[in-house]
C-alpha cells in the first residue's frame, strides 16, 4: 500500500518546540491548539468550510500521532491521555474535537481487530506518514458491498455518513461481503479515484465534521488489507469488543469538551458584558454580583466537574483493560461499557443544560448571532443523538437491577 | 394626522369568507393563518427576510384589527381572544406571533395611556386603515429626545431596538423630553422621511421580528399627539400601569405558541420518520412504540397543558381588570402581575424543555438543517431573555412570602 | 335496608350557621374545616388515631352531604365544587381530604353504575342519614367472593385495603361472583357483625385513612342491592366508565391540597423563624430577604398554580360530561381521562418537589419532629404510588402521538 | 488526664481476624460493619435508641482508631480511606456513619489545631484507649464560657447540639473566653460529673446521632488542655483552616453512603417484590422488565456514580494538602474547599432524588412503615440543611466567575 499525504504543510506554531513527552505536556499542547481553534470557531462554523487547515494544525501539533509508536515519531501515549486531548480540543471547536476523536478510533482499529502483523504495520506507516484517518462506516446498513475477486476485494456502493473522510489521508471502507456473516474493514487512500465524497452535511451542530455521504466505485484492495481476516475467514480477537466502549467514551470526551467550552465562553461574557438588573432587586453595580448568576454558575460548574470525574474514572477503567488485551473477559468489558454508558449520560445532560442555561446568565444581547453562544447547545444536541440516550439509561439500569452487562453491539 | 397604508394588498385567502364573529371563530382563523405560515417557516427564518407578505396576511385575515371597534370594521374582541390568537399564530411562526402581539400592544397603547379623545380617534383610524403598528420604544435609555417647539414636538436621536417598525404603517416614538420626568409617546407614519430603519437584527431566534435599530431626524409631531399629555403635562390614568402585565402576558402567549408548534412538529416527525432502536431493548416495529418516546411526549404534553391553563387563568384575571379600568387598584393590578409572572415562568420552562427534548424523540436525522426543528428552542431561548426570568421568580416569591405585589416598572 | 348512624354527634361549630348555598360558600366552609383540622394534624398523624372525630366534623360542616340532593338536606353541589372542597380539606389534613374524596366516590357509585331506582334511593337515604361511605374494593384481586343463594348474595372473604370503612356508616363490598365476568358491588352496614376491620395500616403517609384490611364472613345482601344488576345480569350504563377519571381527579385534588398545605406551612415558618445566613453572602437582617429563599418560593408557587389551573380545567371538562351522562362517548370520556392523567402528573411532581424543597427555605431546625413539616412529602409520596405515574405519562404520550385515548380500566 | 472507657466490651465479630492493613481491607471491614448495622436499622431508627452497642461495634471493628498511629494499635490510615469507610458505614446506617465521621473530625482536631505536643499525646492516648469522641461545639453561639482561673480554665454554660457526646468517652468543650477573640477547645471526659447530656434530639432524620443539648457546670481543665494555646495565646497553625473542607467532605461522605444504601435497598425490593403493571402497557411477567423501572434506576445509578467520582477527586485533593500541612496556602486550601462544595451539592442532589424516586420503582406497598424505605430521604434531607446548600452553589459560582476562593469560616 502506498499512500502519501497530499496536503501542503505550512509553518507550524510548534516548529521550534520539542515534542511533548508527558501526558501533562500533551494536554497543554492540546490547550494551545484549542486556543488557536477558538479564535474563529464561530465564523468557521457558520461558513461550513471544510477544515483542511484545522487538520493540518492537528498534525503540526503532533496530536494526530499521539497514540503512534515513539519509534516512528509518535507520542506513544495511552488512551487516557487521548481522552483528555480530545476534551481540550473540543473545548476550542467541537467539530475538530470530534474529528480527532474519530481519527483516534479509526487509527487504532487495527489494534482492536487486526492481526498482529496488520496492527504493527499500519501503526508504523500511519505514524511515520502522519495519516489522518476517516471512515465510511455504518454497520447498520449494507449499502457498500465487497466482492471477492480471488486475491482481492472489490468495493462498490455508498455510505450515508463518512465522518472525516474528506479531510483524511486514508479511509476505512466497511462493507458487507457475500457469503460471510461479518462485514469487512479495509483501508483505502482517500484520494483513490473510485471514492467520491459528497457535500451535503448541513446539520444543526458539529457542522465541520464532514459527515456527508460517500460513493465507492470499483475500489480494489488486497485480501491482506481486510482487518482481522486470515485465509478469508474473520478471526477476531476478544479484544475487538473493546472498541465499542472506547467509541462511546470518545463521544463523551468531546461532549465534555464542548460543555467546558460553553461554560468558559459564557463566564467570560458575563464578566465582561453582563449588566446587573436595575428593577425589583437589590441595586448592584456589576452583573457578576447578581445572586442568580452566581447560583446558576455554581450549579453548572459542579455538575460539569462531576461528569468529568466520572468520565475520568471510566477512562482509568478502560485503560486497565487496554493494558491486558488478551485477559479481556466479556464481564470486564461489560462493566466498563456500563460505566461509560453512565458517563455519557452525565456528559450529555450537563452539556445540554449548560448549552441552554448559559443564556440566562449572559443576557439578551448574548443572543446576537456574532456571539455564537448557541454552538455549544447545537453541538451537544446533535451528536448526543448518535444512539438513543434512553438505551444508555437502560443499560445502566439492567446492570444495577439485574447485574447484567450489555451484549457487545455496535452501540454498547 | 394623515397616514395611509403603503403596502399593496393582494388577493386574500379569506376574500370570500365572512369575518369571524365569535372568539372561537377568530381562533380558527388564527389557526388557518398559522397553517399558511408554517409551510415555509424554516426557509423564511433562515433567509432573514423582511416579513412584508406575512404582515399583509395578518391584515387579510382580519387579525390586525381584532381588537378594533366593530363600527370601523374591527373584530371588537377582547384581550382574552387576542392572547389565544397570538398563541395560534406563533405556533406557525414565532416571529410573526411576536409581531402580532407587539402590534396589539402598540395599537392599544392609547387605551392604556391616552386621553379618551386620543383613544377613540386612534382606534377608529387604525381600524379603518388597518394600520400595523411598530414601536421605537425602550424606556431604559434616553437616546431619543423630543424638543418642545411650542405647538409641536421635534424628535431626534436613535433607538437600539424597534420591533416591527420596518413592516409597520405607523410607529410609536418614545422619547425623553427636557424638563419633564416622564417620557413622551407619539405616533408617526413609519415612512416619514425623518425615520430610518436599519438592518442588523441577526439574532439566534425570533429572527423575523425586525428588531433592528432606528434613527430619527427632526420628526415634528403636534403636542396633541403626545399620548396622555394635556397642556404639556402628563396625566396618566391609573389604568396605564396595566400595560405592563399585558406586555408580559403577550410574551407568554407567543412562548406557548412556539412551544406548541415545537411539540406538534416533533410529534409529526416521530410518527412519520422515527425508527425504533434495534439494539438492547424489546424489538419493536415502530418508533412510536418505544416506551421512552411515549414517556417523554406524555411528560412534555402535560407540562405544556399546565402552562397553558395558568396563562388562561392569568388572561381571565387581566380581562376582568380591563372591563373596569377606572376601578383598577394597585393591589389588583399587582396580583395580576404576579400571576402573569408565574405563567411566564412556566411557559419559558416548558418551551425550553420542549425545544431541547424533542430531539430525543425524533432522533439523529432530525438535526438536518432542512428539518429546522431547532427554531423552537432558538425562538423561546432568545425572547425569554427580554428581562431576567430570575426576577419573575423573585416577584412571585415576594408575593407568596410577604404578600407584596411588585411596584409597576417597565418590566413588571 | 336499614342502617343507622352509630356515632354520637357532639356540638357542631356550625350549629348556628345557615348551610352554605353557593360553591364559594362551600369552599369557605371547607377552609374553616381545614383550619380546625390543621391545629393538631401533626399529633394526630403521629398517634395513628382512628379519625372518628374528624369524620364527625365533616358531617357537622355538611361536607359529607355536599353532593346529596337538596330535598333531603344535601348541598346539591356539583363535582367541580367537590374537587375544590377536597383540596381545601386536604390542605389542613391530607388523610381527611382523602377520606372525604373517597367518600364522595363511594357515595356517588350508584350514579355511575346503579339503575336509576338504586341511584335515587341510595342518594336520598344517604343524604338524610348523613352516611359516611367506605369501600372494601380492589378490582385487582378476587379475595372476596359472592355466592348466589337465590334471592340473595352471600359475601365471604377478605380485602387487603378498605379505605375509610372503619370510620364509615356503610361500606361497599366488591366481590367476584361465580359464573359472571363482572364483579358485584353491594352496600352493607359497616357495623354488620359479619364484617371485621383490622388495624395494621401503618404506612409512610396518609396515615389516618384507615386503609387496613377487612374480613367478611357470610354477609347476606339481597340481589336488589347489587349495583347495576337487573335479573342477575350486569347492565351498566355507558356512564359507569366516567367513574375512573373521576377517581383520578379526586386523587389529584387531595395531592394539590397537600401541596398547598405544605407550601403554606413552610411560608409561615420562614416568615416567623428562618434566620439569614451570616457567612459568605451579603449581610441580611431577615431570612425572608435571602435571594435563594425568594427564588425557591417563587418557583414552587408558580408550579403549584400551574398544576392547580390544569386540574381546574380537567374538572370543568369532567363536569360537562356529568351534565349529560347519556351522551357520553368513549372518545369524550377518553379525552377527559387523558386530561386528568396530565393533571395528576403535574400535581404529583409539584407535590413531591414542594415536600422536599420546603426544607431548603425553612432551615435545619425545621427538621425537628414537632414541626412535622415532613408530612406533606410523606402524604404525596405515599398515595401517588396508587398506580404508576409512568403509565399516566404513557397515556398522555399515546394521545399526543397517536391520538389514542385509554381503554377504560380501573386505573384510567 | 486520665480517662477510661466505661462501656463493657462484648465479644467482637472480628476477635479472631487480623486487623486490616490495606485501604481495601479497611473498606471491606467497613462493609462488614454496614451489613451488621443494616439488619435492624429500621427498628433502631424508630426506637430512637442511644447507639451504645453500635459504637462498641465500631470499636471492635477497629474503625474508631483507623486514623490512629500504628505504634499504639491504630490503623495508620489516611483521610482518603476514612472517607471511604464513612461512606460504607453510612450505607448500613446513616446515623452511625455520621457519628463515625464526626468522631474522626473530633479525634483529629489536635492535628488541625494543636501544638505538636498536644497532637501526639492525644493521638497516642486516644488510640491506645480506643476513645470515641464527641463534641459540644457550635461556633455560632457563645453559650458556653471558659473562665481563666490562673492555671486552669473553668467551663460553664450550655450547647444546643452535642453530636455524639452521649455515646462518647471524651468530649470537646468549645467555649468563648473572656478577653480573647478566639474560642477555646479542650477535651473533657464525657462522664465528668459537671457535664449533663440531655435527650430531646427528635428530628426527621439522622435520629441516632445523639445531637441533643448539653449543660456544663464548673468543669475545670488545665490551660495545657486548650488546643493550640501557648502561654494563654492562641497560636494556630495555617493548617487549622483545613479542618473546614474536611468537615464538609465528611458530610458529603455520609450523604453518599446513605444514597447508596437507599439505592441498594430499593433495588433489592424491586427485584424481590415489585410487580409489573397489568394495565395499558405491554404485558410483562416481572416488575424488573418494566421500561420505566430500568430507566429510572439507570438514571439514578449514573448520577450517584458521578457524585461519588467527584467526591473521590476532592478526597484526593485534600489528601495532598494533608501530606504537606506546612506548605498549605490559602489559595490551595480555598481551591479544595470549592471542590468539596461542588461534591457536596452533587451528593445532596442525588441523595434527595434517590430518596424520593426509589418509591416510583418499588411501588405502593413499599410505603409500609416496616419497610422503612423513607429513612434515606429523611437522613439526607435532615443533615443536608446543616448549612444552606445555596451558599455552596454561590461559592463555586464565585470561583468559576471571579476566580475567588472562599474565606475560611466555620462553614466553608
Amino acid at each position: 500500500m502506498s499512500i502519501t499525504t497530499a496536503r501542503a504543510v505550512t509553518a507550524s506554531p510548534w516548529a521550534a518546540s520539542p515534542a511533548p513527552t508527558t501526558p501533562q505536556a500533551w494536554v497543554r499542547r492540546a490547550e494551545e491548539v484549542a486556543a488557536i481553534l477558538e479564535v474563529d470557531a464561530v465564523e468557521r462554523d457558520r461558513a461550513l468550510a471544510t477544515p483542511y487547515d484545522e487538520v493540518r494544525l492537528l498534525k503540526q501539533a503532533g496530536l494526530v500521532t499521539l497514540l503512534g509508536p515513539r519509534a516512528q515519531g509518535g507520542g506513544g501515549q495511552s488512551w487516557q491521555t487521548a481522552y483528555q486531548v480530545i476534551r481540550r480540543v473540543a473545548e476550542g471547536d467541537g467539530s475538530i474535537g470530534q474529528l480527532l476523536g474519530y481519527h483516534y478510533l479509526w487509527s487504532q482499529l487495527p489494534a482492536f481487530y487486526g492481526n498482529p502483523g496488520q496492527t504493527e504495520q499500519i501503526a508504523a506507516t500511519a505514524t511515520r506518514e502522519r495519516w489522518f484517518f476517516g471512515g465510511a462506516v455504518n454497520p447498520r446498513d449494507a449499502d457498500l458491498v465487497a466482492v471477492d475477486t480471488g486475491d482481492d476485494l472489490m468495493f462498490s456502493g455508498a455510505k450515508t455518513f463518512s465522518t472525516g473522510s474528506k479531510v483524511s489521508d486514508v479511509t476505512w471502507l466497511e462493507a458487507a461481503i457475500d457469503g460471510h456473516e461479518h462485514h469487512v474493514f479495509a483501508l483505502a487512500p482517500s484520494d483513490h479515484p473510485g471514492i467520491t465524497f459528497h457535500d451535503g452535511w448541513d446539520a444543526l451542530g458539529q457542522r465541520l465534521t464532514e459527515s456527508g455521504s460517500v460513493t465507492v466505485q470499483d475500489v480494489v484492495l488486497p485480501w491482506s488489507a481486510a482487518l482481522g481476516w486470515l485465509d478469508k475467514e474473520f478471526r477476531p480477537r476478544v479484544y475487538n469488543t473493546l472498541a465499542l466502549p472506547a467509541i462511546q467514551l470518545v463521544f463523551t470526551s468531546f461532549y465534555l469538551g464542548i460543555a467546558t467550552g460553553g461554560l468558559r465562553t459564557a463566564l467570560a461574557y458575563t464578566r465582561e458584558r453582563t449588566r446587573p438588573w436595575p428593577y425589583g432587586g437589590d441595586d448592584r453595580e456589576r452583573g457578576v454580583d447578581e445572586p442568580y448568576v452566581l447560583d446558576a454558575y455554581g450549579d453548572l460548574q459542579s455538575k460539569l466537574w462531576a461528569a468529568e470525574a466520572l468520565a475520568d474514572r471510566a477512562a482509568e477503567a478502560i485503560e486497565e483493560l487496554h493494558l491486558d488485551p488478551d485477559g479481556l473477559t466479556p464481564r470486564a468489558r461489560g462493566e466498563v461499557a456500563v460505566l461509560v454508558a453512565a458517563a455519557k449520560q452525565r456528559a450529555v445532560d450537563v452539556g445540554l443544560e449548560i448549552g441552554t442555561r448559559v443564556y440566562e446568565v449572559t443576557g439578551a444581547r448574548a443572543t446576537s448571532s456574532d456571539v455564537g453562544l448557541d454552538r455549544f447547545w447545537r453541538n451537544v444536541r446533535t451528536h448526543s443523538l448518535h444512539d438513543p440516550i434512553a438505551y444508555k439509561r437502560r443499560e445502566v439500569g439492567l446492570f444495577a437491577l439485574l447485574d447484567e452487562v450489555p451484549e457487545p453491539t455496535w452501540y454498547t
